[in-house]
């Protein structure tokens, strides 16, 4: 593996093109420093000659410091712990001796595992060489969410940290005057009275987080031992997030592969990644993800506790899935699923469905629950687990163990019976200020979706909702991004928070790095059509950027707007590969006579210049219109 | 080009596997042999050791002859002309001397063209060989129209075609008693009370396209010139359509690559296709495509004008225009994009548009509107035009020329008043008894395309609407097939009739084969998606088949009832390759002890072993709720 910031896996850099990290300082915190990412953009030639300069496009940028091409930093030492001061100013945190590594935490069960790991050594499976801190965890009686401090009046730096990264620079570029720049579109979308985010505030400010953190329609996952991680929040009224899943099983993949795919998912833009891996090495491999990853990393435990048990969910126990969710609270995971709301009595409601319980944690604990005619230990033990997330600042994602895995199945009753448990479970999580976010389905056709989101923020009382999609058909295997970003574009607009992706690889195989971007592009275009849709301030402006480009024949900017500059200017040269074309003043498309744009920039100069304006045009027009019309009657079509 | 059937180029055949062409006959007329693909699937092995057969899966075929591995047809042939004898027989067409082809048809405006051409002949631009019948047109007097027969209250062969075929071979299943094949879920749907499609026929009927055609709101694009193509039909009570574009141009293509994208496009499931070639050749590409195309064709006649004058538009006259219509028309062209609705003064209210005149059409005659300072010749010659079209029974696909090309210029005035013209003409066209569809958007945000949708029905009485996707963000090049699939999905929802669709070379270049189906792919995603939400009977077969499938992993049934089998095979065999994996009970996801659905088969054997009924499983869930929740109290989690 490179070791030298964002790679291609040979060693050579890979940063977006015409792009420079900045960042933005604080006001209360001093140390708060926002990365964005600026696309410089080159200058307008106006028809008569003179030059008009086009400001750089400021956008949200995840790749953390791997995206940045003046950091130093290598996986083998991790990422700076930007956190680690503000964690440990609140002074409500103590440093523990860490639960130790054990075998079965690799999936080690058997000596002869163990023996045929070292056999197989990378180097990668020795502990992270990097991490020279102790493990944290809240002082006894406290509790370090920042719901919790949100709920106590307290801005914490992550929250304003966050509220200047939802304004994607909009504060500063008003006050600099910078009007193009980050010009709101506000206006418009109110003025056309569609948007429900018209009632957005125009500026998002550290107390609006503080407010929607408190109030439980949003969270901030971010566990005191993932210091790494640079701020951000997951709620409605903030910019639509999507999570990328990776993760290795028994049938594929390294640890090497899943770093590098981490950092591959981020550079492209999501908001938090998911390490769903199964089979050996997954403490491992979970250890060098989160200490490389600027991002938020959540988990689903009851997989590792599974290995733990060789794959035999009945023989789970509480105390182990106890010490599971220790373990990875402890490396620094930020938000986990758990499939607490499927209970015994839900189960049979999923037998006579087309695709039963096609979620693996919800099928796991169902025969968990079948085998010991008992109820969903994650759900009897439920303040247990909100003991231990507040000591570590652990999000809950309540998992849809029950999901409709098919069009059929989509809004049934045992869908929806979870859902409302989900909802008790987020009153009893709020009543110890945990955060918490639900999850949500799966399999939906267009017209049930609005529902699934207003029956969430009913029944779970405004607190986020994260979908998994949903794919709005079942037909399209190897290309269920596509079914699925109509879906998780439509959730999103309707007020999900943030949109699980789907790699074209669903229900075939595991996603490799090319379907991780696929997954990765088309679910940053559902999460910005639905901001556009909702009205969030300041969406527009990297529309209106690259349409500006593309009006002028600026080929290389807008390829640079683009989310995926390299794919766009490797599709243009395929149809004209010449440098020069690139700055040619007509498309690939129609050649050099025959352009739209072209086109329109002679009606714009010919209107000018004939002062045309829209009155005296209906005057032509209509005079036309009156000749016309007298001699139409007598025109008759003869051949 | 390889001249037997549907080929990779290389002379392979290639037809979609496991699948059968079958033709299902008519009641009324005898020779309506109505064309399906019926997909073959495995017996389901039961856990209790019995076989359950499954039966084919219908569906939709659009790829003519080239899809029938009986069929024995090639390219200098053409299709054979299914319809001539239903044309013939109703007595009201006469064989004409066509109009001669001229060299301009061809863009060879100077002998030097000519020149040039005949030194590059690939031995395509010869005259296509094939054809040995007469140009037909209607007698003096007399309107072929398929609106024409269905406002006398005549069903053309045409029209029970099209009952046939947008069943499904539903009505015969129902007849054999095939439940398990052609279940509506129509029952589901209403039920849900979601889908205004709930108001659909149960099955469609020959009387009821003869209906929804004499009132407007659908289309059958049919030239008598064009007796190879198999009839379909455009309208909101039927199944969404979608249209690829393919065309050469100046800088690139050639006719065999255009002929061989518009047999690829129709085997991944085109619904028609349209010819939008510039450059040289066009009259010739026209003619080798319209011969060997099942589908209907739809063209955009101002481009192959503006050739004629060399590319100036101002040149352009309204009789060379009218010649060309001609010229199209004998050729057999389905459809016109006309773009009437252009006038002279709407062209400033978008001087100040962000993106101005995108359509390439729109542009062409807002800049002969103001060089001339003169209404849009189209909108003069529009009952000319309709004497034209009602003589060869050609539709109109009325053109929105000021679509909006950037989310910026969304729904604005210069949009909407065109598309109050379109109205407007729509009442002339159908006072002519001539079949009308309107164009629409372009670059639409999502909360703003319904609006799109509501306009239209309302101005433009009912009749079909047509879309360019819409595009849902503008910040994608490179992936404009999901930012408009997205778009797309939704307006069919709402009621589009036809999806153009957009491929990932939208903006950037000219779509290649593989863009093509890329294309074609994501539109049938959104045009299925669609046909669910609207609850048309029968859509959802495909769905359940396919779940089913996956559900009992059976794993070649899941790629051959797909859209796409031989993407879904390659990238399942990317993760397991070995033949015996598509054989096995688990997923390449998560190997053979870590499979939900693995998981759900145990829990409903477990269920059934046990006698677990609903009300059983909440007795004792309750009781175990009540044990816990005395016990909740004392357990705080301590480390």
């Amino acid at each position: 593996m490179d070791n030298n910031n964002s790679s291609n896996g040979n060693g050579k850099k890979e940063f977006l093109p015409a792009s420079k990290k900045v960042y933005v300082k604080g006001k209360l915190f001093d140390d708060v420093k926002v990365p964005f990412r600026d696309i410089e953009l080159t200058k307008t030639h106006l028809p008569d000659g003179s030059i008009e300069v086009n400001e750089p496009v400021r956008v949200y940028d995840t790749s953390g410091l791997w995206g940045d091409d003046k950091a130093d930093c290598n996986v083998e030492e991790g990422l700076p712990a930007i956190r680690s001061k503000w964690i440990n100013d609140r002074n409500d945190v103590e440093e523990v001796f860490g639960r130790e590594v054990k075998p079965e935490d690799n999936g080690y069960t058997d000596p002869i595992h163990e023996e045929w790991a070292r056999k197989k050594d990378t180097g990668l499976l020795k502990a992270f060489p990097g991490l020279k801190r102790k493990t944290l965890r809240a002082k006894p009686g406290m509790n370090v969410s920042q719901m919790h401090y949100a709920r106590k009046g307290i801005i914490t730096p992550e929250m304003e940290y966050i509220a200047i990264r939802e304004n994607l620079g909009r504060e500063q570029a008003m006050e600099m005057g910078l009007k193009n720049r980050f010009m709101a579109n506000k206006m418009n979308w109110q003025h056309k009275g569609m948007s429900w985010g018209a009632n957005l505030p125009d500026i998002i400010t550290p107390e609006f987080v503080m407010k929607e953190v408190a109030e439980g329609r949003a969270i901030i996952p971010s566990n005191i031992n993932h210091p790494e991680t640079e701020p951000m929040i997951i709620g409605r009224n903030f910019l639509v997030k999507i999570n990328a899943n990776i993760g290795n099983s028994a049938v594929a993949s390294s640890i090497e592969e899943e770093v590098e795919k981490m950092r591959w998912a981020t550079k492209w833009g999501t908001d938090t990644v998911m390490d769903l891996s199964t089979g050996k090495n997954i403490h491992a491999t979970r250890e060098w993800i989160i200490r490389n990853s600027p991002v938020p990393i959540g988990t689903v435990p009851i997989y590792q506790a599974l290995e733990k048990v060789s794959g035999k969910a009945e023989e789970l126990t509480w105390e182990m899935y106890r010490d599971t969710l220790i373990e990875q609270a402890e490396q620094g995971v930020d938000y986990f699923t758990i499939h607490a709301g499927v209970l015994l009595r839900y189960v049979p409601l999923t037998a006579n469905r087309s695709c039963g319980i096609v979620s693996r944690g919800g099928s796991i604990l169902a025969k968990w629950c079948l085998a010991h005619h008992k109820e969903n230990f994650l759900y009897t033990h439920f303040r247990e687990i909100c003991e231990i997330m507040k000591a570590y600042d652990v999000a809950f994602s309540l998992g849809d163990g029950l999901r409709p895995g098919a069009i059929a199945d989509a809004n049934d009753e045992a869908q929806f019976a979870e859902l409302q448990t989900l909802g008790e479970l987020t009153k009893i999580a709020w009543e110890e200020d945990v955060q918490v976010m639900i999850e949500g389905p799966g399999h939906i056709p267009m017209h049930m979706i609005k529902e699934n989101m207003d029956l969430e923020l009913q029944q779970c009382y405004d607190a986020p909702f994260y979908t998994l999609g949903p794919l709005t058909t079942d037909i399209a295997p190897g290309y269920d991004h596509i079914t699925s970003a109509i879906g998780a574009a439509m959730i999103g607009w309707y007020g999900c928070a943030m949109l699980c992706y789907v790699t074209p690889k669903e229900h075939l195989g595991l996603p490799n790095k090319k379907d991780v971007k696929d997954g990765v592009i088309a679910y940053k275009i559902a999460a910005h059509a639905a901001d556009l849709a909702k009205g969030h301030p300041g969406a527009q402006v990297r529309d209106n950027a690259i349409s500006k480009a593309r009006f002028e024949f600026r080929w290389e900017d807008q390829f640079n707007i683009g989310l995926d500059p390299d794919t766009a200017r490797e599709f243009h040269d395929e149809t004209l590969p010449m440098e020069g074309s690139k700055l040619s003043h007509f498309c690939s498309m129609c050649g050099p006579h025959f352009c739209s744009m072209k086109i329109t920039e002679d009606v714009r100069k010919y209107a000018k210049e004939h002062g045309l304006t829209e009155e005296a045009a209906i005057e032509v027009g209509m005079e036309e219109r009156s000749e016309e019309f007298i001699k139409k009657g007598a025109e008759i079509y003869v051949k």
